[in-house]
């Protein structure tokens, strides 16, 4: 699916990361459980997930200062492990379950589809986690980045205009040059405010297999694919 | 060469960029000839090259605001073109040689020697060139960097400490963690002011084949390498 007339060739794919690149909801199961099988993975993902939104709204508020991803997951984790019955869990633990989203595992079609993506494009990330997640994760996945960007470069969380204009100006370019691809409506819905490009992607599972999440297409997207191979289909990759 | 005795094993190859990684002089000899086949292009690339330094000075002491690599080149650029008879250059010449910083080439060794210290290390850039510059090299040339830092990310040029302390914080580990990897032993000498491993790179024709610059060893350097495939075998990769 996609607009007849492309305006403009974007030079630069710009990915959001969580749940568009990688799993998150199933990595972070694994992890927990491989600490204490007995625990509710599912629903401790869901909830360490959900303390996300508020803690990077709590920087942009002012109400914290610059505070990187890693630093905000281990205030949600020490504020969740009572509600699962994991507050005996050591420093050494957290530290190392903290250190979870460092080794998310990609979707199955995320790394052949970035290498074809990256014959034609610079590829890099436009995500809220800091460049030492990013990277760490990149080289444990084989992602196959240009250039890691993240918020951490710009200081400013994604939706803030900044994050999306920030892209245009690393690389000189307008911001119709920039497409940004992403599993979320709403960082797309931001992107374009800004003037960039959009391509959905679906992700249904990124909840978990038993709570499918609407996939939709907004026909306001430059592209809408099933995933990245779909993406480099339609862009001729 | 090497001391006996490693205290800390590096986790993180920071690379300097210009010089070390890419020959910058045979690359601008070849862009300005490339527009003006009898310019002294030799002459025309130190030229160049040695408003570097000032052009950074003037933005840490302040005189400048923040401002990137491309946009200080540009300001150089245009300060010497009167002087080797090329103030006629248009304006689109004047941009295209400006990003011949962008089109430089590796030295032979690079690229196999980066894929080899790959395989151990996390291998990023520490350079003053600014992200956008870095990336477009990197994606020309082949460079498999896992990570592009740049002075853009400190808003701070080496020898800033903030630049050699940035790398290790950007991945949460003790300085001595990190090694920076560079044809300049001042380059050096600041980071392990700032408890940074070392290692030396020779590049002996950095200014020119007919102006050999001293590779001598200073023993305060944890290596010294002829080129990247050495300093690959004296990290086992």
């Amino acid at each position: 699916m996609n607009k007849s007339a492309q305006p403009v060739h974007a030079k630069i794919l710009a990915f959001d990361v969580f749940g568009t690149v990688v799993d998150w909801h199933s990595s972070i199961v694994r992890e927990v459980q491989a600490l204490r099988p007995a625990v509710d993975g599912k629903a401790f993902a869901l909830a360490w997930r959900a303390g996300y939104r508020p803690a990077m709204a709590r920087v942009m508020s002012g109400e914290l200062g610059w505070t990187r991803i890693d630093d905000l997951h281990r205030l949600i984790l020490d504020s969740i492990l009572p509600q699962f019955g994991l507050d005996d869990f050591s420093e050494a633990d957290r530290q190392h379950l903290n250190t979870a989203w460092h080794r998310l595992d990609p979707w199955p079609d995320v790394v052949a589809g970035l290498t074809r993506l990256k014959s034609r494009y610079t590829i890099c990330t436009l995500s809220n986690g800091n460049i030492g997640l990013l990277t760490n994760m990149a080289k444990r996945a084989g992602l196959p980045w240009d250039c890691v960007l993240s918020a951490e470069v710009f200081h400013a969380y994604k939706p803030d205009p900044a994050t999306y204009l920030g892209v245009a100006k690393v690389f000189d370019l307008a911001p119709a040059q920039v497409m940004l691809v992403a599993a979320h409506q709403d960082d797309l819905a931001a992107a374009r405010e800004c003037g960039l490009q959009t391509a959905y992607i679906e992700r249904p599972a990124e909840f978990g297999a038993a709570r499918p999440k609407d996939v939709s297409p907004d026909p306001a997207n430059t592209w809408h694919a099933k995933d990245f191979l779909a993406l480099a289909d339609q862009l001729d990759c």
